[in-house]
């Protein structure tokens, strides 16, 4: 059987963590990445694969099945999935919550334009964790849906400690409160925000001189960010940092916990726990690659999302052998 | 909107769990339930729907979207499926797990004859652990699925108790050990036969003057039931039997532990704690009643089980207050 042809958009951790997820997916192949960095400039794992610049993407479009697009959410998604939707079946991990809808109006038109699927917003949030919000609320009407995140390392946050002067290095990890956690598997339903079911805690390398009372100062009181946080700083030196600090954990919980009509209490939980957050968000991107493949060759056209795709088309068995094994 | 007009065929606990279960469904209604009893002698909980002979089904041909199928997997199921899917769309909890692809292939043909969807063997496991098992091994393909069930009642277990000389009450818990748990969740991967991830524990009444001793040892040396097992049997009076041990909990999760391309361990648990197992199966029935709706109404026809079903259909939303909403 031939192999379903790879491209990636985009070689951050991202666009690299799907290059590597595909190698333990033996019925697909990388062809191409496609980046705006000079192409020479650019060394991938695939010795295979090529290393071209977006610009000469039209070139690919017989050549390539699936694009996987590994931009940003901020200003590479919006441009490139309308852009490329038109001309290749796509899979996306637009991630900014408020924007979907408007997101994939656009993108629908491309791609029925182009007579494509483009499966937009693919990931672990939104993706899983959404995936597990409707089945919760479909099964157990009446309840409630709480989502926790962590422990996690939040990128937005991290980059905020490090602008403060003085900060030389800095992470920062998002963690569920225990409290909050025990209260909603009791099945208690409390209402919780998002600050009362977290906590924030950073670790920080301070320039040499550095004031580590102020900085600290500055962290727990910095608006939006921390100051209605329970927040702790921890000040580590470089080696530590390089040591611990490195990774980029995440996890967190959907958890649907309902009654049934004769007062059961009923709990479903979906949890990650991950070591590297863009390694399983890749992973969770290329399961989808070969979903986005196959509603493309049942003649689908149009956007769609993780809530569009039954889970049988994520796997290399056929239906029969999937029924045998897993029901 | 006109509703969903429903019915349901057997009255146990399944089909009572059923018709509460489509209370909180404010798109569906309960036309019938049809029995093997004397209609006149089984009183429902529903004042608009009647209380039919399952030989009188074949005239609410026109009267009904979706017949849920609520009887027993050995010998009910087995024959009420194939013979009103070629009649009905239906939904069923079909859970012998070894007989599932000759009940598929018997089902879809009569379902094919008719012109109908029936989607088989919905519930939780087979059902929701399934579609878990399934994401698991897509999503991380180098790693192990673990199932553990429990802390829940198991019937069989139970009755086997009850068989024994003297004993006039009994239930039987299975528990996950916490130890074994542990390990999976830590991203150990152990090598774990079911027996080494589960205790027994039984709540017995006995008669008067019965041998506890006597009673206890045959309950641990039960072969294939309790013999391998870490099993503890309490004796408690009558009583307490009925105040504690009443209730039809269950529960369970699935852990699929893998690592990613880079050796990075990455852990998804889903997770089930049910105060009312027949409750909560009920619940999920209903929920792909609506899904098995839908599908017919899209011109779907055959056999069908949850890996083909998207997680949308379950819901009353359309997709765009879905993405809008959960995405």
């Amino acid at each position: 059987m031939s192999k379903i042809k790879v491209g990636i958009v985009g070689y951050g951790n991202l666009g690299k963590g799907a290059e590597q997820a595909i190698t333990q997916n033996d019925d697909m192949v990388l062809v191409a990445v496609f980046t705006r960095r000079n192409p020479s400039e650019v060394k991938i794992a695939t010795a295979e694969a090529q290393v071209c610049h977006l610009d000469d993407v039209l070139q690919f479009k017989d050549e390539i099945d699936v694009m996987l697009l590994c931009g940003g959410s901020a200003t590479d998604l919006p441009e490139q999935v309308p852009a490329l939707a038109e001309h290749f079946t796509t899979v996306d991990s637009f991630d900014t919550h408020a924007k979907i809808p408007a997101f994939f109006q656009e993108v629908d038109q491309a791609a029925l334009r182009g007579g494509n699927i483009a499966l937009i917003s693919v990931g672990w949030d939104p993706g899983l964790f959404s995936l597990n919000r409707l089945l919760g609320e479909c099964v157990l009407p009446q309840g409630e849906t709480y989502t926790f995140w962590g422990d996690g390392l939040s990128q937005g946050h991290s980059d905020a400690v490090r602008r403060i002067e003085g900060v030389k290095q800095a992470v920062q990890y998002t963690l569920p409160l225990e409290e909050a956690v025990n209260r909603v598997r009791s099945g208690e339903n409390p209402s919780l925000t998002t600050r009362e079911k977290h906590a924030r805690v950073c670790y920080v390398v301070v320039e040499d001189g550095a004031d580590q009372q102020a900085i600290e100062q500055t962290i727990v009181t910095m608006p939006n960010y921390f100051d209605e946080y329970e927040t702790t700083v921890h000040f580590i030196d470089e080696a530590t940092f390089t040591a611990e600090h490195s990774g980029m954990p995440h996890g967190g919980f959907v958890i649907r916990s309902g009654e049934s009509a004769q007062q059961h209490k009923q709990i479903m939980e979906f949890s990650l726990k991950l070591e590297s957050n863009p390694a399983f968000t890749s992973s969770v991107l290329v399961a989808y690659a070969r979903a986005a493949y196959r509603l493309s060759h049942n003649g689908e056209r149009g956007a769609r999302t993780v809530l569009d795709v039954p889970f049988g088309l994520l796997s290399q068995d056929d239906p029969a052998t999937l029924r045998k094994r897993l029901l």
